[in-house]
């Protein structure tokens, strides 16, 4: 089926400037779709550190597995990278998918073969024609080029409805740095036809410990805050590489992340991380409003997060956006059902900015009417304070609507 | 909005016979609906035991806080039920309105307050008018009789587009015992409007421990193993009453559950739960198809039932269903994100009974045309054996559709 663009989608593709010690490049190898790129390679300067965090399914696919083997390394010379077939749930014969691209492009780019990741998306089950990919390297070897960022946001895309990508600056002890992403997924996701993929990559020069605890950090306020249909893929990855081109004064590998040489840093990669994340979920299937979920008062940070994350999953909330109707008590029930420490008769509920429950109770002459104005634009804001602590976190989702079921049921992927 | 009957109700209410000691009374008094009953009285003979089973939601309405203060004296003598109100998140006037209810319940009846239970059902966030349902104790009292079953599934109904009733017989110790049931639900659940209520009632004597530990077991199997959308109510009660009239021998209270004497009432109990529960999921808002998940191999029953709930509950797996795709990528992702020891290698699927995957990869040869045929059902059998142990499950869920979507955003409720 063809699915016309997300109306959340951004209005273009930023222009993403080149990243020192950074090359890339696509071709089109025919894995499964025609008439256009499946293929991307990401290659690296020497001396480039890398972290990723990967999928917590315990089905994890082979390109998964491989990266989880290799990370510890904390080095990279190269990224292959494949839509079409996701080299999932393909046993034996996946896990030996992975390792002729692994030799092959080991030998056509001479590297050592541990320096090399690869991820994969689209169908799984059946088994991935890696000949097609291996059969590509030369032509990817050659084609590389520092500018080549958004041709490798649209070859990784799936049921993508547009090619997703980000750039920031920052500065590090008085020194430029730039950091870019890209990244795709529709769901949260379809492990049959769309995974979650990001790649990042920086010339700042940071060793993999700091890197790792960074990456970390990040993603748990971003990759990791957002939710489509609350399914988990088999593939999701996202990795960050630091090529350490950029000029700046050594920083060493016992330097905190906290530390304030990082504040610049920090906060652009959180940016950065924040506006792929919400891309996402501004194409997740049949999305027709953002929303975003505050969450204030829990017992910790943790406790707000899980309270956002059952907002955010509930399809009786996300059907409440859907249909336009500010149904409080549809969120009560989420809280309820969090299982984090929460207490009805402290509870207060904001939509919109305008407070319509308070300590449990709908609050003195409610008036829907501009609430039910909120809930007719695109943006829409949830705001729930616990009552009982300082925990706060934030989370986003989009609505369930029929495109989310044409996309998933009416139609045989 | 009107809903028409759901396509999956069974032909017909059941013929329910008397229980002995159980009497029931309906009666109109406008709680919310026009022109259909909405209050339901349950009186019992001195001596009866109770145990329940309520909601794990941290929001729980009042009426479900009065059950749990006062079933641990283990006896009743009532239950107060109306539909239209589910007095949840109403705060200290709810409980307000509870305290009252009880009070004059207790006069009108001429019993003791802490044998009195109740239960709501419908919107919440709405003050409970708790005059209206007061105001007809008398009524309740004078109708009361041994054969109303039928107008009392009818009278908790909210969103139910089908009363559901079910009865079983049992003996102990050679002396025949009746079991009956009701219960209204048609979400697992929406809180708004559709909360999960069963009442079931026995004329075996039981003592209250051992009344606990039986529906605690079999709650177990047959309300904790279904699911519609994996929101949880804030009202959701389940109460098992034994009158003690049956003239069978006495057990003790230190009779185990699983002692011989109990086997026929412990099958039958669990029967009609089962029987129940299925009729909620069977109502399920917009169901076209009802789906058994089994689970086989896997580390323990707990672990295979966390696996079970989280295949219904996919989103992914539910609209696979709806769209009629044997879609078995979809179920591997699921058993993934479960969080239970899995190994993708020793995994295999079975849809209709038919193999689709063994150990990690799709069958030799696999045909899809017999399991398409499968799928195109009204009853869809999903199984799964994770291979690593002897745990085993068995979960019940209904598809997601328009129908879902129409029935909880396309309309204000």
């Amino acid at each position: 089926m063809k699915v016309s663009r997300s109306p959340l989608a951004p209005a273009r593709f930023p222009d993403l400037p080149p990243v020192a010690g950074v090359r890339l490049a696509t071709c089109a190898c025919e894995i499964k779709y025609r008439d256009r790129t499946d293929a991307c390679l990401f290659s690296f300067e020497p001396g480039t550190t890398i972290a990723g965090v990967l999928t917590q399914s315990l089905t994890a696919s082979a390109p998964v597995e491989w990266c989880r083997k290799i990370l510890p390394s904390g080095k990279a010379r190269a990224i292959v990278i494949n839509s079409g077939n996701a080299n999932a749930f393909t046993g034996r014969a996946g896990r030996d998918s992975v390792s002729r691209v692994v030799k092959a492009s080991a030998e056509a780019l001479g590297l050592p073969p541990r320096t090399i990741y690869v991820a994969s998306t689209g169908v799984i089950g059946e088994p991935l024609p890696d000949k097609k990919l291996t059969g590509a390297l030369k032509q990817l070897k050659t084609g590389l080029s520092g500018t080549a960022w958004a041709q490798a946001a649209e070859a990784i895309m799936t049921t993508d409805t547009y090619p997703k990508g980000a750039t920031r600056q920052a500065e590090i002890a008085g020194t430029k740095v730039t950091l870019n992403g890209i990244a795709k997924g529709s769901g949260m996701i379809a492990p049959d036809m769309a995974t979650m993929l990001a790649f990042a990559a920086t010339d700042a020069k940071l060793p993999t410990a700091l890197l790792r605890k960074l990456l970390a950090a990040s993603a748990e306020k971003s990759f990791n805050a957002i939710t489509v249909d609350g399914d988990t893929s088999t593939s999701d990855t996202l990795l960050l590489a630091a090529t350490g081109q950029a000029k700046h004064r050594r920083i060493s590998a016992d330097t905190k992340p906290g530390d304030p040489v990082l504040r610049s840093f920090r906060a652009a990669l959180d940016d950065l991380l924040q506006d792929l994340a919400k891309q996402v979920v501004r194409d997740g299937e049949g999305a027709s409003k953002f929303v975003t979920v505050e969450v204030s008062g829990a017992a910790s940070a943790r406790a707000a997060k899980r309270i956002g994350l059952a907002i955010a999953n509930s399809p009786l909330v996300k059907t409440a956006v859907a249909g336009e109707d500010p149904n409080w008590g549809r969120i009560v029930m989420a809280v309820g059902k969090a299982g984090e420490k929460a207490d009805r008769d402290r509870l207060s509920i904001s939509i919109g900015g305008i407070a319509v429950a308070k300590r449990g109770m709908v609050v003195p002459r409610y008036d829907e009417a501009p609430v039910a104005r909120h809930m007719k634009g695109q943006d829409i804001l949830l705001e729930v304070d616990v009552g009982i602590g300082r925990g706060k976190a934030t989370v986003w989702t989009c609505d369930l609507t029929h495109g989310y079921i044409e996309i998933n049921a009416d139609y045989r992927s």
